[in-house]
């Protein structure tokens, strides 16, 4: 290949890519994590399933990539930065503990919310509440990530004095991340801007320096 | 049937009906929610599918009953009085709020790492993350009447003056289930009872009447 065909050929794969994934996202929302196939992505990706393979070794490995993926597109809110799987992410500090979780709590009840992000995600937490490999994939690659941001911001806030001090920051951060998560996969109740904005005010006053 | 037969007759049914429970519990941990049928269910059990009808009008309703039969069984610990599905639960009053939130929490860690309690609640949440009438069924019959009872104990509390007046008991309670929940279902860290002592520590603290 020349360098000058190297753009178009680029934009090609780019286009592949975006197929795969959304045929494989797609798949997994109408017949499960466990009957879609690679074939069956292919097929409706329209690519050749050697396409699939010369990019990933099997079908978790595409899926996984579809999830981040999607993750990505799903937090543009506050906190995102760049494009695609490999942006990054922060935490926004303001320096009002309290205001910096609602941003990000209401974000999240947004992201869970939204239908194009919703049916591919529980189909795969489902798979991950009965496929101990497959949500240790799971969280290592999707929740863990997310959970080091707030646990640095904790940090950040117990170092300003705002968190007492000693307190089990991941533990701290599960009070946050928990209930909304439980609401969302249990469908308990609505996931709203005013749940998270009560979540922030119970736990974080649990968590506040003692007299 | 004459009243001198029915003693016999009562203890046959109550011993298909024991076959039935397991034979379905075990299916749906080997075969999925989705694939476990009546069909299967009686031959498994042992007994003709008409029996199966006889008591139950479909597979979710047989499937639901032995999951309260289970949950019945997992929560011998402290609130569970009577015994079988009938059996009511009561929420420890010691006057010691905290203690009695260590207490439950404790019991539930226990019953949640209960491998024969385990694999098919972890069957039914997630077939219940997909789909929505089953998992509202999950919610109401089995979730909901746990949580009531967390609720019920925090409007003592705060009619002795242990927590804020005015907070939402739904969503206090939400903090110390919420996180264990999460943490098992996603399977992020490990469930013990220091974990469920912490939870109430912070979350508890953020509860309390503010000066």
């Amino acid at each position: 290949m020349t360098d000058a065909k190297a753009p178009d050929s680029s934009r090609r794969s780019e286009r592949s890519r975006r197929a795969i994934y959304d045929a494989a996202l797609a798949l997994v929302v109408e017949v499960g994590y466990g009957r879609t196939t690679i074939e069956g992505i292919a097929a409706r990706a329209g690519v050749g399933k050697q396409t699939i393979y010369r990019w990933w070794p099997s079908k978790s490995a595409v899926l996984m990539e579809a999830f981040l993926d999607l993750a990505g597109q799903g937090t543009d809110g506050p906190g995102a930065t760049g494009e695609g799987p490999a942006r990054s992410y922060a935490f926004p500090d303001t320096g009002d503990l309290a205001a910096d979780l609602r941003t990000v709590l209401r974000a999240t009840v947004d992201e869970m919310n939204n239908p194009v992000v919703e049916g591919p995600t529980r189909a795969l937490a489902a798979e991950g509440v009965l496929d101990a490999a497959l949500g240790a994939q799971f969280v290592e690659k999707l929740l863990d990530p997310a959970i080091r941001l707030y646990v640095d911001r904790l940090r950040v806030a117990e170092e300003a004095g705002q968190v007492r001090p000693g307190i089990d920051h991941r533990i701290a951060t599960e009070l946050f991340v928990g209930p909304l998560y439980h609401r969302w996969l249990l469908r308990t109740l609505p996931l709203t801007h005013a749940y998270a904005d009560a979540l922030v005010d119970y736990a974080l006053a649990g968590l506040a320096p003692r007299p």
